[in-house]
C-alpha cells in the first residue's frame, strides 16, 4: 500500500493460509468483505453494480502465512464510517485466519472523512509549546475523590506539565461526579496560572453511550474545557468522526482502551482510523512499556500519524504506557520531539515528591535537544 | 462464574502465562482493570474509595495458561454500558496473553442496563409465531438495486418467510439509498401480504455514526418497519443500549460484525453483552457453516440467550452464517425450535426459483417436529 493511493480503499491482510490454498482462500476473502455470496448467487442475482473488489497482490509472509492486498469500490462504503470498518473487517474478523495489517483509503473518502481538526498543529497552539515534546500526566487511579482529582491536577500543573488527561476510566462514578470534577480540574489548572504564570491543558475523560457523552462533553465545554479524551473502541469509532467532525470545536485525545482486542494491526486502526475519523492525538501504548508492540510497530504508527498518507492533517502521537522519567532520553531519541510524552504511574508513585517529579520531567523534555 | 451471581462484576479470563509467573501476572492483571497503578502508588495517592478488584478463582487451561476469575466493584462502573467494557477488557486488550471468556453483572446492574426490551418472546409476537423455529433470509449483495431489493423481499415473502432482514453492508449507498429501499421493501411485503395472507416482517439494517444511525432509525420506524438490524461492534456497543433503551420501541436484532477481532469469546460478547445491552435477537455464525465457532461453543451461547444468568429477558438465538436448507433438520436438532434460522446465499443461488426454495426452507422448518 505504501505510496500509493488509488481511486479505491485497499487493505492489507495476513491470511494463515498453505500456497495450495491461497487461490480459493483469497476469493473467499474477497467475496466476503463486499457482496458475501458465492459468484453463483451473483450471476443469478445480477446486482445492478458490481461491488465485488479484486485482488492485487499477493506475497509469502513467513510460513503459511500470506500478505493479501484488495481493493474495494469507494461506492460500496459511500462516505459512511461504519460501513468503512465492515467493509475492511466486518465480517472477516469471525474467520480466525485473517488479520487487518493496513488499510488505505482514496482521497476523496480521505477528505469527506475529514481527519483531525486540529491536529498535531492544534495541540502546540492550544498548550503554546513549538519546538520540544510535550510532556502529559494521569489524574488516577480510579477511586480517588474530586478533591484528590483536583489536588493531583494542581501538583501537575505546579511541576509544569503541559497537559494533564483523565483516566480513561473516570466516567461520572458517584465517588467522583464528572461536573464536580472537571470544575475543581480546571480551578486547579487557572489557580496555578494565576500563580506562577504556567499554563496547564486539563484534558477530561468523556465516555458514555452517545446521548451521556454529548451531554458530558457539553458540559465539560461549558465549565472551560479546551480539550477532550475519547476511548473510541469504548464509545463506538464511528461516533469519534461525529463527535469530531461536529459536536466537538475543540481536539480530541484519542485512548486506545479495547482497542488491542482487534486483530487489527496497530497502524490501521491506531496510526490510520483513528486519526482519519478526526483523532487530534492518539495516545498508544510504546514498546519499553508495560505493553507489547515493538519498537518498528510504534515506529511506523507514529510516522503514520505524523505524515499521513491520506489527505489530512497530522496528529499527534502520544506516547504512553508505562513510560517513566528516567527514560526520556531515550523515548525522544527513538520519536524526535514532535510527540507528547505520557507518564502516568511513575510520577504518581512520588506521593509528596509529585511536584518535584513532575518538574524533574519537565526538565527532561525541555533539557533534550531538538536539534541532536 | 456460571449460576453464581454476586454482588460484584465477575470476568473470567484465559491467561497464557507460567505457573512460577501466575501470581505476579494475576495481580498486574487485576490492577489494570480498574486503578491501572503499582499498589506503591496507591499507597502514595491513598485513594478515597478503593477500587481494587480481587482474584476469586484460578484453575489450570492447559499448558502454560489459566482460567482467571476476578471481581471488581460495581461502584467502578456505576451503570455505564462503556465503563462496563473498559473494566472487564479495556486496558488488558493490549495486552496479548489475555483472553476474555465470561463475563457476569450482578443484579443491580443487569436490572439498570435492562437486557432485551422485547426479546425472544416479542420477537415471537411480532411474527405469529408461536411454537416451531422462525425462518429468515437476507437481501443482498451490495450493489443491488431498490427494485432488486424490493424484488427480493416480494419472493422470500411469497416463499413465506416470516423475517427478511437487510445485508448488514446496506447503509445508504448511492445504487441503493436507504428511505427509497425500506419504503420499497415494505410495500412488498405488504403487497404480499395483502396477495396471500402471509405477513413477513421486513427488518431494514441501520447504520452510520450515531446521529446519521438515528435518523435512519426515524424514517424506517415513519414508514412502518416494526424491527430493526444494528451491527454494535461497528455502531458502538454502548449505543446499542442506548438505542434499545431509549430510541426505539421495537426489537433490535444484533448483527455480529467486527464482533470476533475481539480476544472476547462468543459467549461473553454476543451471549452476555449483547443481550445484556439490549439486543433482542443474535445473529451468531453457526458452526456447519463458513465461520470458526465449534458445536460447545455455539449450544452455550445459544443456552445464555435463552436462560441468561443475568435477570434479563431471553433473547432469540439467530442462527446463521452459511446455513443450507438441506442442513434444516440438523440444526434444529441441535437448537431446539427456540431460535430463528437465516438461511442467505443458499437461497439467492436459487434465482428464478427463489421463491420456491424459499418455500422449501419454509416447510422443512414447520415440518421439524417440536417435540421429538
Amino acid at each position: 500500500v505504501s505510496g500509493c493511493v488509488s481511486d479505491a480503499v485497499q487493505a492489507v491482510y495476513r491470511v494463515a493460509v498453505s500456497a495450495a490454498d491461497l487461490e480459493a482462500r483469497v476469493e473467499s476473502l474477497l467475496l466476503e468483505q463486499t457482496v458475501e455470496v458465492p459468484r453463483r448467487a451473483l450471476e443469478a442475482i445480477r446486482p445492478a453494480v458490481s461491488m465485488v473488489g479484486r485482488v492485487t497482490g499477493t506475497a509469502t509472509d513467513g510460513d503459511s502465512s500470506f500478505r493479501v492486498t484488495l481493493e474495494y469500490p469507494e461506492a460500496a462504503i459511500g462516505s459512511d464510517p461504519a460501513q468503512l470498518l465492515n467493509v475492511v473487517f466486518g465480517n472477516s474478523s469471525l474467520q480466525p485466519d485473517v488479520e487487518l495489517l493496513d488499510v488505505s483509503v482514496p482521497e476523496t473518502l480521505a477528505r469527506s472523512l475529514g481527519g483531525p481538526g486540529h491536529g498535531l498543529a492544534g495541540l502546540r497552539r492550544s498548550t503554546g509549546v513549538e519546538a520540544r515534546a510535550l510532556t502529559c500526566s494521569t489524574v488516577k487511579p480510579l477511586g480517588i475523590s474530586v478533591e484528590q482529582a483536583a489536588r493531583l491536577v494542581r501538583d501537575f500543573a505546579l511541576g509544569g506539565l503541559d497537559v494533564v488527561k483523565d483516566d480513561h476510566g473516570l466516567a461520572d462514578q458517584a465517588f467522583c461526579p464528572f461536573a464536580a470534577r472537571v470544575r475543581a480540574c480546571i480551578e486547579a489548572v487557572e489557580c496555578v496560572a494565576q500563580e506562577t504564570g504556567h499554563s496547564t491543558l486539563y484534558v477530561p475523560n468523556i465516555t458514555g453511550a452517545p446521548r451521556t457523552l454529548l451531554e458530558r462533553a457539553r458540559i465539560a465545554r461549558e465549565l472551560g474545557a479546551r480539550a477532550v479524551m475519547v476511548a473510541p473502541m469504548l464509545a463506538g469509532l464511528p461516533f469519534l468522526h461525529e463527535l469530531a467532525r461536529g459536536e466537538l470545536d475543540v481536539p480530541v485525545l484519542a485512548h486506545p482502551a479495547l482497542s488491542g482486542a482487534q486483530r487489527i494491526a496497530p497502524l490501521a486502526l491506531l496510526g490510520t482510523l483513528f486519526p482519519l475519523y478526526g483523532a487530534d492525538g492518539v495516545i498508544f501504548t510504546s514498546f519499553g512499556g508495560r505493553f507489547s508492540y515493538d519498537r518498528e510497530t510504534c515506529l511506523r504508527l507514529v510516522e503514520e500519524l505524523r505524515e499521513p498518507r491520506a489527505a489530512i492533517a497530522p496528529a499527534l502521537p502520544v506516547v504512553g504506557g508505562g513510560m517513566t522519567v528516567d527514560r526520556v532520553d531515550d523515548i525522544l531519541a527513538a520519536y524526535g520531539v514532535d510527540c507528547m510524552l505520557l507518564v502516568g504511574g511513575s510520577l504518581l508513585e512520588a506521593g509528596e515528591g509529585l511536584v518535584e517529579r513532575s518538574r524533574d520531567f519537565v526538565a527532561r523534555v525541555r533539557d533534550y535537544p531538538s536539534q541532536p
